[in-house]
């Protein structure tokens, strides 16, 4: 396998290792995935996380599953697996069928493999350019732009998605602001996009999600942009759980609402939101260490936003309003 | 001074002592205050809160403070410290000012004050049976009912103004479920509601706040409650921050959205919302351990949700629709 690198993820000497998602900011710990299984793990324990990532990363692991002398079936079984590792992201199907599962099975020789996985992950870095320079006009100079979650080149191995927007803006000499939602439970905004931006040196303020609505109100956010793990063909999103929150704020406000999706994110076997499968995880990521211990606890890892709501789709084939 | 008692507030024996809200619900410790700069400490650091029951404690505390031998000089300084400790809740200047800035020189005697304190529990009792007895009308049996953040048996010294209502209504036999928003930052809501329904025996759901949306979408919530710290005099009403944007959820989706308030919240010298006055409080309460360290962030305590959003106003004098 050719060495690779992104900001979360990176093949060097036939090592696959993944930047530890959960230890960040405060300590960036690399973890070398050395089968599939392992990486099933981390991708459960969301050490890898992003939908086009973890897409990805499925495809390099069996990569070098492949490389290590996995049989046809070995791979097979090791597909499924990660198939199954997460329910809602569609990249994480598409790229797994794409390496193995819809493979005949004299074509899944270690070379073909190899070479599927490393045209993903330079499909998904060409696809975040593309995204990025559709996007970009959107934003204008002295935009403060509302996002949520991460969608980074932690959520790629890219310059992200929304995220990507907003970079390209940021390095386009545009002089913008990024308000970032924590993101609860899980806080992928208060941990990783802050991390990301402030690398970027682009100027954020760190808020908690339940403030955005007043902050439109207040006339500080002149966009949003978000990711989506999954876009049903009729366009309505799924992207992680608040994202719909903020989309029916952004209406009430009055304020242009974007969803960032590579066409790997597309499903147009799902005709419409309802049909995306949505991912309920474990209670104790909400109650946290400070709730009731053991209280009922409703904690879906995502929700969808219909299409009504989405002022536009940025996508790597253009824009769709 | 009368022995009294609150499930967070209590005299014994001229002993005034307040159960430190920030240590629930894990460990339930009960401190106490010998002077009024002790109160001012704990209100600030919010081991006693919630509108209502700070302005009684402010008041207990001035009472002891008098009782205690303190000159009429030295409880009008106490008093001025008090009424500043927090600027959002009008219930504790109301409360201050009635006990000893409105007062006469004269008429500061050790009993006027002491009268005056006790007066204000067992108003505040009163207060919350009446709102409770206003508001119970408009839950229906089989209702889903969505709170944010902590307005009960900790929030004042009677049994609360949003979750009085609920409970009136679970007590008076209607089947209901609570949602309960955890209210970042300071989790009131997964750290305070969640013990109060729990020893209630009332059955509730703890959801992240970014969760409201997509429960209101899904049709599992059919009113919203919540309290407020300063009611202007067009009905304009500031409440922890993240009200407005369950607000306006709640519009997008027309759930009936109810404030539950005591007269006391009340202050006709605020015309409009715009003229309330929003505590900044400090950042590390949305960083917390995880964000990361000493970047930017907003950090507001209330937002103002505007009458139109309001679908009627729960007051002890009845309902204003």
């Amino acid at each position: 396998m050719k060495n690779v690198e992104s900001l979360g993820l990176k093949v060097e000497n036939n090592v696959l290792s993944i930047l530890d998602q959960q230890k960040l900011p405060h300590e960036e710990v690399w973890v070398e995935s050395n089968t599939p299984d392992e990486m099933v793990s981390l991708i459960k324990r969301l050490a890898v996380r992003g939908a086009p990532l973890i897409g990805v990363a499925a495809a390099l692991s069996l990569a070098k599953y492949a490389e290590d002398g996995a049989s046809v079936d070995q791979l097979i079984e090791a597909a499924q697996k990660l198939r199954n590792a997460r329910p809602t992201a569609v990249n994480l199907m598409m790229a797994v069928d794409r390496t193995v599962l819809e493979q005949k099975r004299e074509s899944l020789t270690k070379q073909n493999i190899v070479r599927i996985a490393e045209e993903i992950f330079a499909e998904d870095v060409e696809l975040c350019e593309k995204m990025a320079n559709v996007g970009e006009p959107l934003i204008e100079d002295g935009d403060s732009i509302l996002t949520h979650c991460n969608t980074g080149g932690l959520a790629t191995v890219g310059i992200g998605t929304a995220l990507g927007v907003i970079r390209r803006a940021f390095e386009n000499g545009k002089k913008i602001h990024v308000y970032v939602d924590e993101t609860r439970p899980l806080l992928q905004g208060a941990r990783l996009t802050t991390w990301e931006l402030n690398k970027l040196r682009i100027p954020f303020t760190l808020i908690s999600d339940n403030m955005a609505g007043m902050l439109m109100a207040q006339g500080k956010i002149q966009k949003v942009f978000t990711g989506a793990d999954r876009v049903a063909k009729n366009g309505d999103s799924a992207n992680k759980i608040g994202t719909y929150s903020v989309a029916v704020l952004a209406k009430h406000h009055k304020i242009p609402f974007y969803i960032v999706a590579p066409s790997t994110t597309l499903d147009v076997k799902c005709v419409s939101g309802k049909e995306i499968p949505i991912e309920q995880r474990e209670g104790n990521e909400v109650r946290s260490t400070f709730a009731l211990k053991n209280c009922e606890v409703y904690n879906p890892a995502f929700d969808v936003t219909p299409r009504e709501l989405i002022t536009a789709l940025v996508l790597d084939t253009g824009l769709v309003q």
